[in-house]
């Protein structure tokens, strides 16, 4: 659900739209971040060599994914809670098949070259996929999530987190059922993971296509120039009214009267005694759009009342999103933070999730143009990462990269047999192992090992405990060693390891 | 690692190479049997409409995945236990990054068109990008798994499994040590996984690129010739020494002395008492790179002896690998299948894993040519992913697509509410719910839902259950209902999933 992309088109240019391969150097961009923590930040402007993954996309390095690895843990297990099965499409689509999807967003779609036979793109998002697919497949029910890679040929802003490869995490419900029902738990699911993820105070802002369409329909804009306006009205969360108003005299054309008129309304945001005085509006009420629209947002509000969520909830005239797709109730969570102790209200440090209804796009893939109603969620992944990598920094919080629980060690030479014995039998058992792969390390080394990766135990054989029949088992942490019976010793390990 | 492309290059035509775009459906072909299965395979030849996925991918519906994912958690499972870290790469890598790694496989890859910028193209493999990813980050010690689609532009046979988007799973350890001990543990590696999954009786080749070129040299090839012998060689496996006689003699313009001279080697295979005759053999012995594979070898069956798998390893010196950068010890892992009883020994059923050391790959990308040495296999996640979809097939057993633990149901109408809070107070009590979402659903179709989905318990509240303060907790397979306090809910539904 690519909903900010225009807005960064209409901002930002290509910097890289008409640089020959041959300057590349020149136009270097900084390394991501990511990979610059194993040797350093490089510097801004430094040639880039041959061996840079392409620009705007990362490596991950193994700190990196062990954390993303978490996080989308989270995300999944709170998908699976409620009842979604996984699918998973090909990052190749035909170019067809996303043409016409994405409005202006469509010059960012990364085209391959042609090779003979199809042409064909990068994916630009998981919906358009999802769509296809319900359609090719003629489900008409589905409850699914999708969390896959995206592909968009846009400037990329590596340190504010925005890259041409990124993760999208989606939820989506497919079929004809009851008003507002499944939109109820979409908003739920939201709610239930930025809870999860203990990111801090948060808002859904939920509003809908078709109340935002009888309002401009009521103050007198031609259908024509609704998606136009959907655009400037989408900016009132980054630019002040007067800006958009002029925007909407100034660029296209509409009277002082209308644009005020529009004004009213969309600055407006509250909870259910809006939608009531909305549903009395003389002249809204009026208007069989936003009837529909403001019936069913009573009705969604109702739902959200009974999972108790309405206090994170409100209705916000002026959230738009950007996409052409939408065709009924919308929704954006942003997270809060109180930038210091003057102002008053919470300020937003961005959206984190993102989505809606969209109700048509299904029939655009069905030769007879069957509907397949849809309503759905994307997490916003790479925010979240974000703010959650910042937070371990800040904290000094390390994430181990590697599960071993033991490392099996030697305290002095010619034991290689034995170090590979032991290790064979503790991964007979499930034990996650690992040795050092020099034929007569230093204890030292190996113990070192144990700290810098973090591993809990050692567990060490010499001579005398050949002899023995034991293993010494060391707690790294306390340096204590304790002799254990070998047969005794994988029970010892799973004892000493329980939580 | 892309061993066998090389001969699917020699042995088929590119359908697709010049078949314009309009003509497409004259050249169909079937659609891929995951997506076929929802709705009856279709047909070869038949047209292919708009919103199918491009040529030779295909989509993975909800089975699909999660018995892909079941699938791939154990695997994952064993790179954990041996103490891998994660880490991701870009799909997209610089051109120039692909080049000169893959030979004539090299027209395989997937280029994406020159729209500005740098150059650039899907991955091929997971080796190439690692090996960069070492360079250009200068790291010089590392073991790490990376599980991750990659993308030949091969010419698809769906039907026999084979795609042009599909998962590798990699696993690989980086880093100056001493002879054979990573080596080994690749090879432990194998043997877990595929002893794991419970694929049947299989059997891991194991040989030395040193030994192949030791045994061409003293058979008076030239050097120049090694990898065209190679590829003549690694035939060997599907057709019988006399065609590769015939093609060493007949194409590659080698004496029939020669050739018969390096017959007498490739056909050998054995354990260690082979290796210990090669050592004295007298020609043999005298070769430098063929003596030091050939200890190394005996040092890696030591090691294997320690790890209790010499009985599934053979020392094939008929395996050659079609790659360039292996320079060691390479090795590939067969399923074996008793076809019938008149046979006597087992017959490969395809190589399920494969890999080797490439000790000059890292130092390709480094501007001063450092070396990092390298060795790592590649698990054929897909072809075992097929042999176990086939199994299940055959056995009738279903894989749940859904985690779902109870479906909260109400048994008549004006209990939307009802269900909306009992749900979330599950929800919140981290128990996976579901509800049908209808406003009044039918007892029947909620249980009828139940049996569809293998969700094994049902939680009913109607009018009488709302006035006693209980939940009617049905066990969908037995039937039997018993009343439950509400407040001791969620307490038995978790006692009823304990394992």
């Amino acid at each position: 659900k690519p909903s900010t992309a225009n807005k960064r088109i209409e901002k930002e240019q290509f910097l890289h739209a008409a640089t020959p391969a041959g300057q590349r150097a020149a136009h270097g961009q900084p390394l991501p971040s990511a990979a610059g923590q194993d040797k350093g930040e490089q510097k801004e402007g430094a040639a880039r060599p041959l061996s840079v993954p392409g620009q705007g996309t990362r490596d991950h390095p193994p700190a990196h994914t062990a954390l993303r690895d978490r996080l989308l843990a989270a995300v999944v297990a709170c998908f699976k809670r409620h009842g979604a099965a996984a699918i998973d499409t090909p990052v190749l689509e035909l170019r067809e098949t996303l043409m016409g999807k994405y409005g202006e967003e469509a010059k960012l779609i990364y085209e391959l070259q042609d090779q003979g036979g199809e042409l064909l793109a990068l994916r630009y998002d998981l919906t358009v996929p999802f769509a296809r697919y319900l359609a090719m497949n003629k489900i008409t029910n589905m409850k699914r999530y999708h969390i896959a890679k995206v592909y968009r040929r846009d400037n990329p802003a590596t340190t504010r987190g925005r890259y041409r490869e990124f993760y999208q995490c989606d939820f989506d419900i497919a079929g004809q059922f009851d008003p507002m029902i499944p939109d109820a738990e979409c908003l739920k699911i939201v709610h239930e993971i930025l809870s999860d993820l203990q990111l801090g105070d948060f808002l859904i802002k939920v509003n809908d296509r078709r109340i935002l369409n009888g309002i401009f329909a009521v103050c007198g804009i031609p259908e024509s120039k609704f998606i136009t306006m959907c655009c400037s009205v989408d900016k009132l969360d980054k630019v002040p009214w007067e800006e958009v108003r002029s925007e909407m005299v100034g660029e296209k054309g509409l009277s002082p009267e209308a644009a005020d008129h529009i004004g009213e309304y969309v600055q407006l945001h509250g909870g259910l005694e809006l939608i009531e005085q909305l549903l009395q509006d003389p002249k809204l009420s009026q208007n069989k759009l936003a009837k529909e629209g403001l019936g069913d947002m009573k009705l969604l509000f109702e739902y959200l009342t009974l999972f108790g969520i309405t206090g994170k909830i409100s209705f916000d005239l002026s959230l738009a999103r950007g996409l052409d797709y939408y065709t009924g109730v919308i929704f954006e969570a942003v997270l809060l933070q109180q930038e210091n102790d003057h102002v008053e209200e919470p300020v937003s440090v961005g959206s984190v999730a993102g989505g809606g209804r969209y109700d048509g796009l299904v029939g655009m893939f069905d030769p007879k143009g069957r509907k397949v109603p849809c309503v759905g969620i994307s997490i916003g992944i790479e925010r979240i990462f974000s703010i959650l990598e910042q937070r371990m920094k800040a904290s000094g919080e390390k994430v181990r990269t590697t599960e071993t629980q033991v490392l099996v060690a030697t305290p002095h030479k010619h034991l290689l047999a034995a170090r590979l014995k032991l290790i064979s039998e503790l991964w007979g058992a499930g034990i996650k192992a690992e040795m050092l792969y020099k034929k007569d390390p230093k204890l030292l080394k190996q113990l070192q090992y144990c700290e810098d990766m973090g591993i809990p135990l050692a567990a060490i054989v010499g001579d005398q405990e050949l002899t023995d029949g034991v293993v010494k088992l060391r707690d790294v942490a306390t340096r204590k060693e304790v002799d254990i019976p070998r047969e005794k010793l994988v029970d010892e390990i799973r004892r000493r390891l329980e939580p």
